[in-house]
């Protein structure tokens, strides 16, 4: 059975949340999970699901890392909940780990702990999206603000290859996000991996332009971090924002109630498919092991899904798979397929 | 009378649409409408609204920018539509001029003729968004790509003073887009900008998350013109993909017809507030004269209000207040009020 490690004391809504949700993934599915954090805390709220016992344990930390602190600082602590948790997975007591608590914590700790795979440079957080046509994987989503050329080639193989083993599929359509269609359109960075990517043999379709990415024109969004967590935030403040803005209009309405009244069931599983919480937390790409980060106000359904979503990496060895992906070519036969050492499979 | 030079061979849909959104804007508003462009063309779309010939007067040109031609090529060519267009506001023979082509070309034709104004940089990019409170300024929306912090300065001070001239308001919140609350959480450009704002007098309330813009938490919002392009397409993009993911679950119920039917004012009414033809093309800040670039693919409908909307920001004089405010002190008392060089305030 595989072992999520789960930072107890991380998000905004901790530890309860956390608490409920390791609770409810324990019940649907065949996962071991450990609570990491203070144990007094935990158990107040353990205690009436005690037939879960032997599925949820909990490890004992004293110390936690705070939502806005300082990373560098944060990281150093040694006995910090968040910690503990990835270093569950590096002592390979863990098969997984999860943290809703300061994202730049989670990030530094992972990379520092676990390590970053061979070739990669700089990890990155890949967040699952819906589109019109199912889903699209976005990164950078934030783990790199400034990037160059090279970054978001890595970002590209990364993406490509985490794709293939979330969805099965053969050949996912790789876009660089930019501001037109045109290879000579954008800033310095995305100009320059333009050229870098064509020279690939991933399926790359060129760049995307805003507009286009909720419609479903490709299946991995290229961008660097600083870009990337704007535009997921802006999907979701946008999404909340226009559903406030059309129900104000139906308010309005004289016939607005019962007309929302016959439509609520469509709104409801509307608000499912736009719901982040649905999606269970970003995977870090590039780590050597599977590490998730969760949105700081996940609720209890995000942290269970997450759980569920970090199992299910960790089984299919996604890291693995990345590492596979960027492993140098000893054998080039047309020098082509080689892109600043990296094998374009 | 207020003269507006339109480009009649700009944009996706030319002349056509120009010629009508321009027809519909003279019979509505006292302006006089200067559309240049190929005459035997326009004349052909004129004819049967002969009753206005007075007020829409038609500029010969030969030539004309295509929507994706190189910028720098296509701005040395005399005799365009676009570059005639800007000239009659050089000239003095036209109060304002807009295009729906070509956005580099205009901007960079804008920015030759015109000139830029003192102690500017670089021109920037207005747009007036909708959102849950009534509006907000995004810019940089495109003109550059690559910015530094000083020019992320300047473009504050340039909103400031656009918002104060548009909406006639005291003290707009001024907001630094990023990816964290605190000034510390950013880009290298960003997290400069945010030291560079707190100095100034102007009404800065520090850095915006994305999920905030669309609620209103700011009266203006700042960010280069790749991160804003790209802001600027997603929220178009994310509000058509919502109503059809949203339409398309509707129509899977049965009462979902009904229902529709009963909240589809509500919908329209929506549909007009998040609809970009609504705004009317975006100002180029910082250009002496008044400048605006529309939407590729703009409707009649968007022609017809950014030409209002020209006519108003020429009135307004919104180039004179921006350069105003832009002016280097003379007298400087504590030091604190001027940063490189601008009057603070």
């Amino acid at each position: 059975m595989l072992k999520v490690a789960v930072d107890a004391m991380g998000g905004d809504f901790a530890p309860e949340i956390n608490i409920i949700g390791a609770y409810e993934a324990a019940l649907d599915n065949e996962i071991e999970i450990i609570l990491v954090g203070n144990e007094d805390t935990i158990e107040d709220f353990l205690q009436e699901k005690k037939q879960l016992k032997g599925r949820i344990t909990v490890f004992h930390t004293e110390d936690q890392i705070l939502m806005d602190e300082n990373v560098s600082t944060a990281i150093r602590r040694k006995d910090t909940s968040m910690r503990k948790a990835v270093e569950l997975v590096k002592a390979g007591k863990a098969d997984a780990v999860l943290s809703a608590g300061n994202s730049g914590a989670m990030m530094a700790l992972s990379f520092l702990l676990l390590g970053k795979l061979p070739n990669v440079d700089r990890p990155a957080i890949a967040t699952v999206m819906p589109c019109l046509k199912g889903h699209f994987i976005l990164l950078d989503a934030g783990a790199n603000v400034d990037c160059k050329a090279e970054h978001l080639l890595q970002f590209a193989f990364m993406g490509d290859a985490y794709h293939k083993a979330l969805f099965n599929s053969k050949s996912p359509r790789i876009a660089l996000l930019s501001i037109g269609e045109e290879g000579s359109k954008g800033n310095e960075a995305t100009k320059e991996a333009f050229k870098l990517l064509q020279e690939t043999n991933l399926n790359f379709i060129g760049n995307i332009e805003g507009k286009d990415i909720f419609f479903g024109s490709a299946d991995v969004v290229v961008c660097d971090g600083f870009v990337g967590n704007i535009v997921l935030k802006v999907g979701e403040g946008l999404a909340e924002a226009l559903m406030k803005m059309l129900k104000r209009d139906i308010a309005e309405l004289i016939t607005g109630r019962i007309g929302y009244m016959m439509i609520k069931p469509a709104v409801k599983s509307f608000r499912k498919k736009v719901d982040y919480s649905e999606y269970g937390g970003a995977l870090l790409l590039g780590i050597n092991g599977t590490s998730l980060i969760c949105h700081g106000r996940s609720s209890a359904k995000a942290i269970k899904n997450a759980i569920k979503v970090a199992s299910e990496m960790a089984k299919k060895e996604i890291y693995r798979r990345i590492a596979e992906s960027l492993k140098p070519t000893e054998d080039i036969d047309e020098g082509k397929n080689t892109v600043n050492g990296l094998i374009c499979s």
